[in-house]
């Protein structure tokens, strides 16, 4: 409940797209009486105040572990070498999260931060994923395309038991998936799409074997991920930000530039890109035939496409949804899912 | 008036999405007032009770003819060689259908089920299809896909007048369409909408000449078809369920299956595979040049996909639309547009 | 503040799907005290009346430039050659806008149409567009997917500051693009979403090199333009006609048809053909490596699409959006997002 009610507060103030999880009723009844309370009070504190004494909440955009800041503006997971394995830590906790736009809200992330940190693999890797659950009910983690076996996909109730607060599971897997994009999520017995608004999301990205960790894909100048997200909790946003403090995408012209594109919402969201066309590539990790070439690619929930450019055109050129509701806020300002692909000259 | 009363206590009891059908002034108006009176009233009577006077309603899920049960949950319609013509029979009238998961309503349906019986033919075929209208208003059906000639195509008021209540209609047409699928519904000339919403809709399956009726088609192990419907009065349902009163789609290492995706509904559904990647293989009954390997398949209005699949990874996968509010409901329970595709060991 | 007042009007009045840009507070304050009296006053006057005070508003319909008008009910914008430049003109200004089918609202047209006359050039060309703002507020005009140089580019407060009331603005580019369709749209530094819904978009169509203008591109038959919106402001349009006020497309047994569809909409529109298949060749003006057959093409927001039909069965087909709320109105009857598609036995 403290949840609708900061998503209902949240809705009112920022005049975002609500996705009607209130009924009618509760909103004739609830708004009409105090509608006018509800705008004043909570203009003037932080909209989540009202659920958050139950529970520890970490400080705003806090990665726990320190990671590696991407120029896209994500997190990079670090491992270690155990064994043969390639181990990660994901703890899902409790945050408060500044989309860059004057939205604080709580949310529930990995590790501290909306997406969850990137987590980079390579083709044929053995790797561990120990996730511990600092949330105040049970959750998992689903792998997404990768095709992991039956007892390590992290479906709630059906594959595994919810993983109980307090506590920690271990998922086991060899990467065997195409190099491309990939989603893990919170996919618990309960309140799955709860979880999924408040955070619970975040890339994995996997390499040609033998690409070394942190480094761009071999034949490419830059490699980029957006996350595309919806939630009722954060907003439309880009990587966790509200343009415009969504991260420009530097390019060179000239350049291979590798862009993995991932909508973790529940919405369509066509992305169009100003100035230059692009390719469509991949779609959930597998290849095209043929690649297909556009300036807006209509990305569905739960998919994810990487796309090629060759930028061939000078300018800081905007790369945004084309539905204008995801893009200007109440009063007109652009907002959301809008970033900039910026193409420079080449230095001497 | 009662149909849409009847989907306002739907809206409201179960929670599920409205379309927005009611203007907000009729909603402010009269849920200000009402709205507890009517919250009360319809968690204790069968919500479609307003509108059963005027007419009499089949009990529920009865296929009136007891056609044949398929393995994915639909009803096969039988036909009799009359002439040269397979001819089959579709009668349209009111019944309750109770979608498994405590949702009891009034549905307009052909031969007493939603979706209406699959109609399997193959290519080349004489085909009659003799249309009983038993509903309280004019109705037609249209073979979308089909391209049968014009007067044959079932639009109320362009191509033919609508069947009069208490009428029949026969539609004369030869199968010159590819092995695939199909979609027959209501577009009478007016209320098109909402007979579409009350479940008048079923699946057309071709298969290439000489299939045996009730055979799975040359080639493949299984074939499935799973009709996925978001309509206002029954709320997200694959073949007529909501989860987990869906079947599940039973398939062995090493097969090879063919499932038949029908979008009846007027949302875009991103069909999600848990485990497997499958192949796009034919869109609107027209094959791919090149197939598309995915795990989620983004479904629209109206269109329908053949996908193929070849399982090789043991469990029990879920498969659902991507959107998180078309499967889960509001006390955070998995239900709608959820099914499981079954992968078990051949026998020895 | 009057445009949101309209929009309400025209949204309580006409039944429309509203896309939530008032917020739930509002509609709950404003609505319950004055919903009678608005829908008793929207019925007896003008929708837009109350906020056609400021400026003058032109007649309905008018093309200012007397443009001629294409068979698909669009308006053809002439140029004048000048220092080898192919100059046209647009004024953005207010006029009332007639869907045809009842809704006379405020739009904001170029040349006094909506869609914006389409304005034909050929590969190679060197084009000025002299945009003149007879609008209220600053605006200017954006070039999608013809990929001008970033100064060139018409967006407002990044490429450019706005074209301030009363003044102009010349773009100038060459035509670097494949023939198909392009859209052009206003994109200002503040109130895109709201310039975008009162109509400020329309149709670039780029032929072969050598094209003759107001010239069928060679090869084809007929050539036609569909630009598909569901502004809040015009409702759900084609080439800015409610049907049955949209214009039927002519075409004969044999012929080779080109259609262009251009989505200037924020909703997805899955467009249905009866009666045929056809080909879907190009999406943003790429051809596409392999032609797609189907019968229903889901467009996307910011997305155009070209494709081919060989007409081959007679009749008077329906194409139409299959999502079944943009094309029913609250009365049942076929409105919006549907036109026919006749296709004749040739003459002797």
């Amino acid at each position: 409940m403290g949840i609708l009610i900061q998503r209902m507060l949240r809705d009112k103030v920022f005049g975002l797209k609500s996705r009607g999880r209130l009924s009618g009723v509760f909103r004739a009844i609830a708004s009409t009486l105090a509608s006018l309370c509800v705008l004043m009070a909570s203009t003037i504190m932080p909209v989540a105040a009202s659920s958050a004494n139950s529970y520890n909440v970490a400080p705003a955009n806090t990665g726990s572990e320190g990671e590696p800041l991407l120029p896209d503006g994500l997190r990079l997971l670090p491992y270690k070498m155990q064994g043969g394995y390639k181990v990660f830590h994901l703890t899902a906790r409790p945050v408060w999260w500044n989309n860059g736009r004057g939205l604080v809200v709580e949310a529930w992330a990995y590790n501290g931060t909306a997406p969850g940190p990137e987590i980079q693999v390579d083709v044929g890797d053995k790797v561990k994923v120990v996730v511990q659950n600092d949330l105040p009910e049970g959750t998992t983690v689903h792998w997404m395309g990768l095709d992991v076996p039956f007892q390590q996909t992290g479906i709630g109730g059906i594959s595994q038991p919810d993983i109980a607060p307090g506590k920690s599971w271990t998922y086991t897997f060899t990467v065997d998936a195409n190099p491309g994009a990939y989603i893990y999520r919170a996919e618990p017995s309960v309140h799955m799409a709860d979880q999924n608004e408040m955070g619970l999301w975040g890339p994995v990205i996997v390499e040609p074997k033998g690409t070394p960790w942190h480094h761009v894909r071999p034949g490419y100048n830059e490699e980029y991920t957006l996350v595309i997200d919806d939630s009722g909790q954060l907003g439309f946003n880009l990587n966790g930000k509200s343009f415009p403090a969504t991260r420009t995408l530097e390019t060179t012209i000239g350049d291979n530039v590798l862009i993995h594109l991932l909508n973790v919402g529940t919405m369509e969201h066509p992305m169009h890109l100003h100035g230059m066309h692009f390719q469509e590539i991949a779609q959930d990790g597998d290849p095209l035939s043929q690649p297909v070439t556009m300036d807006t690619l209509s990305t569905a929930p739960g998919t994810t496409y990487d796309i090629r450019l060759h930028p061939d055109n000078l300018g800081k050129w905007l790369f945004h949804c084309h539905i204008v509701d995801h893009v200007v806020d109440s009063a007109g300002h652009m907002v959301g899912l809008v970033t900039f692909i910026d193409v420079k000259k080449p230095s001497k």
